[in-house]
């Protein structure tokens, strides 16, 4: 039976089975909800079983545990290793979601019109994840599966995947494979097919920045103090210069610059700034001067204030200097910058422009390497075959500008290529309230995953 | 019976009704609240009563009441208007007290030998307010009330004293009086009396800046759109140039600017930066250029963030790129500047300097207009004369870097002149965490306050 008349005959099964994995809150961020991730551990094994996996087991690690499972056929035949993760954002800010985060609900968008899954991780990653353990279940259940099988799931990819080098460094052999296959990334849309071939990326920070030894009253103390909320933005706003370009000395040194080629092969994906800028309710976009949007959120490196806060936040008026002001800021990457490298030059930088009247903090949070894949590979050309397939489209390779470090760590730990096939779309409004994925989206995967195991092995003969 | 005498045989009562009253969390800034401000109402009305005051009453107001009581001995003399208020600063952030803000206890410090109070609101202004009211209990107790005495206590001065006015415009003649009684100030130290001749104003403003319409994962997003935190804090450094001047066009024009003569008068005041840096554990001060410390926070204007909130704030890392991200400024003022035009000034201002990429609102909170004493009206000789009968010095005139917006608003309705005596000392802590009032400070008020209605009767004649 082939992939699609399989799909149609249980997608609502495939649809329920997700929506279940939904329920669990695996806020990784959050020590509040361990039991939550540890609970959706156990889960991800029970449905790796179900699905014909082998020596299925929940590897014990520094954090959360990394669920494991494998099918091989014969030591002969090509063995592809499927990475993603069980972990979520946390749903803050939780007043704007439409419907619970953990209480997923089907509903018809525009752009979904069969229908999307609306839950925090629909899309990253469990729905994309949960397309390999329906693809294999597929696979087992008619005798279509091709070549061994490794399934490696963590809970950690939402705080750094701070456990898994540690996981890999131990386990090279029980890894080692030929291609590693994950779907953690998204497409240009439903009738434009593409492949992430690049990812940036990522620098982490927490500063803290501390005037008086004590919050102090404004009035006595106002304008004879260094104000620490004053301070900060100031230093924030000292970090990108008229042209928003970062200022920290060196940041761009090793930043690989695209041919004039490539940015025209970049610029042919369809794109509509007016569409952009309506999607979001923006009157202009706003970045780096001489690149465009999508190279501005690709190929180009950032720095984004992610959280702030000192001072009073609660209801009213509190005329109060405060001691201490926080930032999150994170960093992302491009080719060829080291995020170790990088971590160090914000510290030096932001240090160096403190002045005299405050005491400042940074430390460093956690951060990944740049990934860029190239699009000749066994792996990726599979991949295309496979689109084809399902699409009837060849897919567009593409510069994605997310992270997910662990690529560049698995090309260093277990020396072999990840092939980013994505199901999501930009809209799916991932680590924002209301994330959902298409229904549509959610069968494509599972429907066209196998064919990329048949494309895979045939070409490696 | 003198008032010494009478303060040291009732001392301890006076300490443990005091703490009663401040064991009453009535915090105006915060709703939740409500019903422990009415409670502290009710209890100033029954100390009142119990002071020897007449017709007390709790006057309704739009917002919260008004506690008024006199007593009128005889329409041919002069009259003295008490105000102070029974309503606290939230007291956030909660976790840096060293015991609960609202249990108080008495401990002794390097500053305070005889112990003092500490409980959020033991200075500000529970404890100062309830000097009066033991102060009114001694005269009447000894039939020592020289004069017609009214007492009007509020409970909306931390959150801008807003129905005041409205209240005021409505009672001109039940509050008609010639001199008006205020202990919300402090003194320079327990050995060098001061009274307070001026005070500044203040304009206090939310601002909220909007991005996208929805937060984004800042992975897919970051660089490409504008991202409200780091907007906010460079619109935050705007407000300031490099010699610390605020930017905001037309904000000095009509800042007093105070002589030669008066600055090197000012000068005079004890004051060591040493030991200033040192209390605060700063390395250096900060402030406008030209100005020293005592002038900073006194007869200069200045702009304050009170609070910043954004984007994520929890535990761990959470790399998106918020919706909205808010401050709360505030600006204090001096004469002549008129908190109206200045707030109207900041809103245009900060909105002209938005970029096209952001949406930007302002809030205007509350305000006040700054207010100067001369130093040779009846009620500040009255005010000095006391001094001199219970410290043996005369008390040095004092500009205070802090707002009672009242001060100019009673001379506008009631057309009488405020007088300014203060016994809370910098140390205090008031608006911060550990707030405390001196034993000592707080017995030596009840002791001098009689003395200031003795002279003022007298030199009235």
């Amino acid at each position: 039976m082939n992939t699609k008349t399989y799909v149609d005959q249980h997608k609502d099964r495939f649809i329920n089975e997700l929506i279940d994995l939904l329920k669990i809150p695996s806020i990784s961020a959050d020590p509040a909800y361990k039991k939550d991730v540890i609970k959706t551990s156990e889960a991800i094994k029970t449905s790796l079983e179900k699905a014909g996996c082998d020596h299925v087991e929940i590897c014990e690690t520094p954090g959360y545990p990394i669920v494991y499972g494998e099918k091989i056929i014969d030591k002969n035949l090509p063995t592809v290793l499927v990475y993603g993760h069980y972990d979520v954002q946390p749903p803050d800010p939780v007043e704007l979601w439409d419907s619970p985060p953990f209480e997923p609900v089907i509903k018809n968008t525009e752009l979904h019109p069969d229908g999307a899954i609306f839950a925090r991780g629909a899309c990253d990653d469990k729905g994309q994840m949960y397309m390999h353990v329906k693809a294999m279940e597929y696979m087992t259940a008619n005798n279509e599966l091709p070549c061994n099988v490794k399934f490696m799931i963590e809970g950690e990819e939402e705080v750094g995947s701070e456990s898994l080098g540690w996981f890999l460094e131990r386990n090279r052999e029980k890894l080692a494979n030929d291609v590693i296959l994950i779907s953690d990334t998204g497409m240009i849309s439903k009738d434009v097919p593409s492949i992430t071939t690049g990812l940036r990326g990522l620098s982490y920070v927490e500063v803290e920045v501390t005037g008086p030894n004590r919050d102090l009253h404004s009035g006595l103390y106002g304008g004879a103090v260094a104000n620490p909320i004053n301070i900060l933005c100031d230093m924030i706003a000292q970090l990108h210069d008229e042209n928003n370009h970062i200022t920290i000395p060196g940041f761009y040194d090793k930043v690989e610059e695209l041919s004039t080629e490539e940015r025209a092969e970049m610029a042919k994906a369809p794109f509509s700034q007016e569409a952009y800028n309506k999607a979001l309710n923006i009157a202009a976009e706003h970045g780096e001067k001489g690149y465009t949007t999508n190279e501005r959120n690709s190929i180009r490196p950032t720095l984004d204030v992610n959280g702030i806060w000192g001072g009073y936040t609660g209801e009213g008026a509190k005329t109060v200097i405060a001691s201490k002001a926080f930032a999150k800021i994170s960093m992302r990457l491009v080719p060829d910058q080291n995020w170790h490298e990088i971590t160090e030059l914000f510290q030096k930088h932001f240090e160096s422009i403190a002045p005299a009247s405050v005491k400042v903090k940074v430390n460093p949070h956690h951060g990944g390497t740049a990934y860029v894949t190239p699009i000749d590979s066994l792996g990726y050309r599979a991949a295309s075959a496979a689109y084809e397939d399902t699409f009837g489209k060849t897919p567009i390779p593409q510069r994605s500008g997310g992270s997910i470090p662990i690529v560049a760590l698995f090309e260093k730990e277990l020396n072999s290529k990840s092939i980013l096939m994505g199901f999501g779309l930009d809209s799916d409004a991932i680590h924002s309230p209301n994330e959902h994925f298409g229904v549509w989206n959610y069968l494509k995967g599972i429907e066209t995953i196998p064919h990329f195991y048949k494309h895979f092995t045939e070409m490696s003969k």
